[in-house]
């Protein structure tokens, strides 16, 4: 009998063998160090900002091949936001001409510039020097505090810290984006200092309920409604973990224990996933003998952060047109690619009668009843009105018969879709129907879909 | 020009008409009060009860044809139940036997007989003779104070009363048994009392909301919740409205308004009525587009009003079991015939995909969650278990993807049917798809079904 290596590993050993390839060498650290030394003697060279180094780096908790320097650049509070973003952008595209091999100005509540320099991939963003963390003006003022914070005390936990942020990521939950709405780092670091530890964290997750709630400096103050809440150390009003989703709280959660009742290596490297092809996409879909519908259209010129809420409101609103117009839907996802954006409806029925119910007014309310009778007396209809407890009901030729034509109709613009969405489809949308849905660059979209899992789900499957 | 004969009647007229045809004869009256004078006679010669003339001939607010007549034997309040049903019994069989042609026993909350005497339909009831309405010890004891009541005030009204029990037989609303679920001769009577006269009812119904409150002897001694309240002038405790459904309510205003706009004789007689053809039945469903499909089983042997009750929740049961299992129903309903029941029920899809979504613990109930987990990994399933919120959702083969298969199963007898209901299907149940639905017996079931419309809506269709 021969046993997987991996079982012969005792957690301990997993994570040091783990350790083992993902702490930073040590010449990767000078190398990024001394980047980042340089471009902060440019910034504090110019005599108007104080540049600071923040992020994984500055805490020393950055893995192993990480490629992300942020450099802030901290201005005197008493500038206009106009002259922030002014003198703030001018300094920071002369230091990414003068060091970096590309650049580009980028948007997130602010303006900031995004610079490849030697390899590196740097953030250089301006921001105001204010007295604490609750006093900001602009979310990335939070920033130093919160590296000042973790850089006082991680010290002694930034192996575990290194072990969090990779198993996160390989599970699929790392990252406060709106994508991915999962674990930022440093709430990664203010959990580890919390349970004082990896191992620690692991067996308190395992227990997560929602209404979890986490106040290191016990300063809270305001009321949280989130289902997870770590308030701020640096911002009593600020919850870190609003952005985790209740999903990826528990997928979280779920990792934690399996990963504590069989250690492994599984838990923090992700092969590289396989993707569906046309033909099984097509085999999977006729399986399961639903009705798939695509809505695509030009992805507006934004930030995921920006389009990737729009487009979940949009999936539910057109959801909820599917459903109140009689066609039930099993499953509705949402996916922005660089070109085409897709909503992806799973539908159980692709045609519905002629025939609809159309409830009227209350008898009682004797105006519109009578109006609402006479009305549909005279018009096309199927039967009615009859009385129904107290109201008319009519039977009436359905609008839309398929969902197809549902979809492709100008309907679709009234369901509150988001701004840029919005635009975007005003010039035009493209209604897909079951294996023309698939192209190349969504394959990864529809076998997540097909083969939707929860990360461990697919922890086992990997470990096959 | 020429104007409908109609158009040229007043309102007076209509009713003066009306009247001419439903005011019983003096012959008609001669015949029917001496027959129930012998009945009365030979109960008061047994020595042992009280004969008494009830209903609506001893009020005489009987309409024109009417063969009821109604006799209650008053019996001694300190007999026990079981002691009055005995003696009342051989004495209404004795009577029966005596003066009827034919006569069988019924069964309401006692047993009482049922004769055809001289071509009349007579029911010969025993009950208690109580101090007060308040008092009674069954349903039928509170009859002799009814009759009292009435035939104390409402000789000027005799006329009112009879043109409102012929609009609301017409209309479909006259009889407070389940079927119905309308206006009893008792309550039409106390209507045209309190607001004195017909055409003041009508103006007033005219306006009526839910929430209808009528006390004419100013004692109501509890809250009702009905959406129409007429507290029993005999019984504080009691609304006489209480079998009125909200449907039925707002038919009545319906027909109230109708009338009181355009006067005719086709609100007091409607014409018999003509029933689609299989044929016709057939090409309607096909217009509608939808799936009609129908169970059908032995008829209990009980009265309606024992079974309707029962056949509607057992309707609701089906209707909710069809669509938890993902059949979205248009309409369902229910018929009684002598010899098969039907609950009909009309699809907006026959047949759903293969695939279901079956929503499992939440995660944080980790017992359970491992459980179901571990369970659903090892079973036949198309993907997950999945995260979703805080639960588990696994996607499993739908158990049954043809609603005439789920109909046809076991899961019918679970779903909280009435008690004799679900002793008729224990022995055998018939599903029918379609056209197959259709029978000679229920055309009349089937056309309301299909040309189902309001009371108002009937009578404009057969106006033309």
């Amino acid at each position: 009998m021969t046993l997987c290596w991996r079982c012969l590993l005792t957690q301990r050993e997993v994570e040091e063998a783990v350790l083992g390839r993902i702490r930073p060498q040590a010449a990767e650290q000078e190398e990024i160090l001394a980047i980042a030394r340089e471009i902060i003697d440019a910034v504090n060279a110019s005599g108007i900002a104080e540049g600071m180094l923040v992020g994984s780096v500055a805490r020393g908790t950055w893995v192993q091949g990480d490629r992300d320097l942020d450099i802030f650049m901290l201005y005197d509070p008493d500038l206009t936001k106009e002259e922030l973003e002014e003198r703030g952008l001018a300094l920071a595209r002369s230091i990414a001409t003068r060091f970096g091999d590309t650049w580009r100005e980028k948007y997130a509540e602010h303006p900031y510039i995004n610079a490849t320099i030697r390899g590196f991939d740097v953030d250089l963003v301006p921001c105001y020097r204010v007295a604490s963390g609750a006093e900001i003006r602009s979310a990335v003022d939070r920033t130093p505090f919160h590296t000042r914070y973790i850089r006082e005390r991680i010290a002694p936990l930034v192996d575990d810290v290194l072990l969090l942020k990779q198993f996160a990521k390989a599970g699929g939950v790392y990252g406060s984006d709106q994508m991915t709405e999962g674990f930022a780092g440093y709430l990664c670091e203010l959990l580890v200092l919390h349970y004082r530890g990896f191992l620690p964290l692991l067996r308190a997750a395992a227990r997560w309920k929602p209404g979890l709630f986490i106040d290191i400096e016990g300063h809270a103050a305001k009321t949280f409604d989130e289902p997870m809440v770590v308030v701020d150390p640096v911002d009593p009003k600020r919850n870190v973990a609003a952005s985790v989703s209740l999903s990826q709280m528990f997928a979280f959660v779920e990792l934690c224990r399996g990963y504590l009742d069989a250690p492994s290596d599984r838990f923090f490297f992700r092969p590289a996933g396989e993707f569906f092809t046309q033909e099984t996409f097509a085999a999977l879909v006729a399986d399961r003998g639903t009705y798939l519908y695509a809505v695509t259209f030009a992805t507006p010129p934004f930030i995921p952060d920006v389009v990737v809420p729009q487009l979940r409101r949009s999936l539910e609103g057109v959801r909820a047109l599917l459903e109140r117009s009689g066609f039930p839907v099993n499953r509705a996802e949402e996916a922005m690619g660089e070109e085409r954006c897709m909503l992806l409806f799973e539908l159980f029925a692709e045609q519905m009668p002629a025939v609809v119910r159309h409830v009227g007014p209350p008898v009682w309310s004797r105006e519109n009843a009578e109006k609402f009778a006479v009305m549909w007396r005279q018009r096309k209809h199927f039967c009615g009105p009859y009385i129904e407890n107290d109201r008319y009901v009519v039977e009436i030729e359905r609008k839309y018969t398929r969902a197809a034509a549902l979809l492709a109709s100008p309907e679709l613009l009234g369901v509150g879709l988001g701004k840029h969405v919005k635009q975007a489809m005003e010039k035009e949308w493209k209604v897909l129907e079951g294996e023309e849905c698939w192209s190349p660059v969504f394959a990864p979209f529809f076998t997540a879909f097909l083969q939707k899992e929860s990360p461990m789900a697919r922890v086992l499957r990997n470990g096959k």
